[in-house]
């Protein structure tokens, strides 16, 4: 059972590999492009994102927002939800999620045209630990936004296992909600 | 001698760990603090970082600026150092690592204040594969800048490997460089 439990916190390569690749195919059909945003996860779901081949087709990039001056001055954050509901909150991660919206809203068109329907974005904000849990936030932690033409939806969980563990898990569940995400949103013409 | 040459190109998880300790180490040291520009390697270099327990105490984040636009918007890469350089060239690296330096400049203070002498940065920017070479810049050329209290320093190179094994090795290089500058700078008070 412990093995069990330990194995099911292992997110291998080539799961990842897969959700890459998913959320490739969900943005391509819906011509959409992604930006993201990153606490706890420090770039892992964008790498992730870049390891499929060709993902310029749909990846923009995103901040890695580790400290809050980050999140607040890159990102939009208000201090007021830092100070009141934590770095860690799905109103952070709300916060974050928009934030990088609206940079790629404000970003100069490429050979493809950004129409604001074609934005997706998603956050990462919780801790990894080893140190930093408190009673009502415990090291596994993590809060989500994603963020559309549909709006945003966000979601606390809490992971187990280590630092890494803990971050992997982090950066699938970000990337599986995309995909969850894009399967709901319609695409044009369809 | 193959299989020598293909194990050169694979960045094991335990050696990106221990390049992480020592960045973490070396800025600790220096008081110093690091943001990251990262275009090919997708956040791979500010994950690595992050794995070590404890590097919000040296690590801030980043941008991940994997299209032009970004790397423009969020970074003030010039465009006619695009257009006349290419976005995989030192220049274009060099003004990436200034201008997340120039963000991290502008953070407002945390716990710990920021002081312009302490602030580090790197840039990555490469062509991953397996699309994407020209002849003067096949798939594997990497161009890098570290930039800090002493300026800039900016590099080339080319890997070898497949699409991960490159992101891998730009990573780790762009981290070992890192540590580098770091050795050559000195300590407050040393």
């Amino acid at each position: 059972m412990a093995l069990k439990q330990n194995q099911a916190n292992r997110i291998s390569d080539n799961f990842a590999l897969v959700l890459g690749l998913a959320i490739g195919l969900g943005l391509l059909r819906r011509r959409g492009r992604l930006m993201v945003a990153e606490s706890c996860t420090g770039g892992l779901a964008g790498h992730w994102i870049t390891v499929i081949a060709g993902s310029s087709r749909w990846f923009d990039g995103g901040v890695i927002s580790y400290a809050n001056a980050v999140k607040q001055e890159l990102l939009g954050v208000q201090s007021e939800t830092l100070r009141q509901q934590g770095a860690v909150s799905v109103e952070t991660a709300s916060e974050m999620a928009l934030g990088v919206l609206d940079q790629h809203r404000r970003l100069p068109s490429g050979p493809v045209k950004h129409v604001p329907e074609s934005l997706f974005a998603f956050s990462i904000t919780g801790i990894a630990g080893p140190q930093g849990g408190q009673p009502a936030k415990p090291v596994g932690t993590v809060c989500f936004a994603w963020a559309g033409p549909q709006g945003v939806r966000t979601e606390q969980r809490l992971f187990s296992g280590d630092r890494v563990e803990i971050q992997r898990q982090a950066a699938a569940w970000a990337m599986a909600g995309l995909f969850d995400v894009l399967c709901r949103t319609k695409a044009p013409g369809a």
